[in-house]
């Protein structure tokens, strides 16, 4: 059994709870939180709760420790600290960021003679895997990324700061058009207006003007005005029924030429469909944890990302087993 | 420079032909050919043809050789032979004997000290991957693979076979409605009538009894009887015009649950719309020839699949470009 420590208890931490039950092979052991442990309920019955404070005690009874904290202030700090105690898993998405966490975990990793692995998830994780994956079959070709239909969380907060604003949610939506046009193999140029559509629902304060909170959202650089952006009014009721979703998704598609005179087009198409973002990615992690745990057997330390993980390591069944059932 | 050798060029010859053009750290060294030298003409300049039975002279020349022989009498030799004497890659395609091929070129490449890698090219390949990936990203979930729309070449010869048949062509297409089922999450149990749909184009040779043909290729069993199989009888001169593509393609789409109550569905699906079959998995091959040119300098020797391989050794780029652009 691969005994797996959860490292803060949010929605992600809750779905590395499920998904360790999906997996035959694995067992939680222990889930540590900065809150007081007492006040914490957690849905497995029988593992302990923790103080992050006691974390080192537990260094020889998990195999992964898996941190659920978020990429903006805590990742950065804890995997590398966790790291030179534990074989650890994150899901640090700040793209811009990778090279410089991965940095600091490797040499974290290595000093502790431990196996890390960042940016398990979907994006990163999944898609990056199909970026990749799809670059190298078809090397003259080009990669188009669409996210949605979800909630954005950064965007739904940039609408909440907005004066006289109460509650916000914004979708990322594919525009049906774009991925039309790349499906169809003649790889378009796109503006940022081009690939997807902004959809805002807004609960506003008592008296607020509608028209200038519309208006100031529409006129948001970076993260409105370049795109068509469609405001609603709701009221609370309504954002508590029909908004409180975590679904997520998105596409990543490959459009690339082969033969002597390019004669050919082939699309690539990964997409996916999520009911629930933070289970998915927690289910992503699972299977990462396991490729963790096997490389750890094979003194292979320091810090790895995705692409570094051969896929027979994130299977519980041989490589017998894969070729003959699955290959 | 990876220094390729093509063995066998076939439609799979060509394409890698064309591949390694696409590929900037690839040159293509030499084409072994079982017929007489002088008659084949190749397109790349420079590039002698050779004899098989010249083949052991390049052994210092060569760093990867393709095998673009077939699966049925071809490859089961070939492979373990050559995999003696070079690095090879191959596209071995008949899935039940996976596992002895497996063994045979495992066995060669370890005595030889090189690297293998078999069954590489879309189905087994890329479907194979995707199939694993999503298995374990979804422990608790279903597959399920369609393949088309895309000529079969082994169904169109088995109508070939048929008295009074002078040529024929016959596509699988996969079943809107089954997809949409797959879609929408409820993990549907299909019977091979639910899933693909056979298309048949004939021509008939003079004063033949069409309605027998027809209904031979309907109630032929195994390839035909278990399906909804329509039939069309075309003349010659249309058969060469509409019928002489070589496009392929397919879906892996897998749905599974996650969640403590399985409250969760989600959908992950892979699609690839060929224009030309064989270049495609010319293209995979030439990846993954990357991959064992790498692996052989690591002194890794043996038969491998592309499941041992980790994503970033199919890249001619940076592991630090790898994290940076394209996670």
């Amino acid at each position: 059994m691969i005994r797996i420590g959860i490292f803060g208890y949010g929605n992600l931490g809750r779905g590395i709870e499920a998904a360790v039950r999906k997996n035959d092979d694995m067992e939680l052991k222990a889930v540590f939180t900065r809150r007081n442990p007492e006040d914490l309920k957690i849905r497995t019955e029988n593992v302990p709760v923790i103080h992050v404070s006691d974390v080192e005690k537990f260094k020889d009874e998990i195999d992964v420790m898996i941190l659920c904290g978020g990429s903006a202030t805590d990742l950065p700090n804890q995997t590398p600290e966790l790291a030179r105690i534990f074989n650890v898993v994150d899901s640090f998405d700040t793209h811009a960021k990778i090279p410089t966490h991965f940095e600091n975990v490797d040499t974290a990793a290595k000093e502790g003679n431990k196996t890390a692995l960042i940016s398990a998830g979907w994006d990163p994780g999944m898609f990056s895997l199909n970026r990749l994956y799809a670059e190298c079959v078809l090397p003259d070709g080009k990669d188009y990324t669409f996210w949605g239909k979800g909630v954005s969380q950064g965007h739904s907060d940039a609408i909440r700061r907005i004066d006289g604003v109460m509650d916000a949610r914004q979708y990322t939506i594919p525009k049906e058009e774009a991925l039309s046009l790349v499906r169809s193999g003649v790889n378009p140029d796109f503006t940022t207006r081009d690939k997807h559509l902004r959809e805002c629902f807004v609960v506003a304060k008592d008296g607020a003007d509608k028209e200038k909170i519309e208006n100031e959202i529409k006129t948001m650089p970076n993260y409105f005005a370049d795109y068509d952006t469609i405001v609603h009014f709701i009221d609370e009721e309504e954002m508590k029924r029909e908004h409180s979703g975590i679904a997520h998704g998105g596409f990543v598609i490959r459009s690339g030429k082969t033969g002597f005179d390019n004669e050919n087009s082939h699309i690539i198409e990964y997409s996916l469909k999520l009911d629930s973002n933070p289970e998915f990615t927690a289910s992503v992690i699972a299977a990462y944890a396991r490729a963790v745990y096997k490389l750890s057997y094979e003194n292979s330390f320091g810090c790895k990302t995705v692409f570094d993980i051969a896929p027979s390591y994130l299977s519980a069944k041989s490589a017998e087993e894969l070729r003959e059932k699955l290959l």
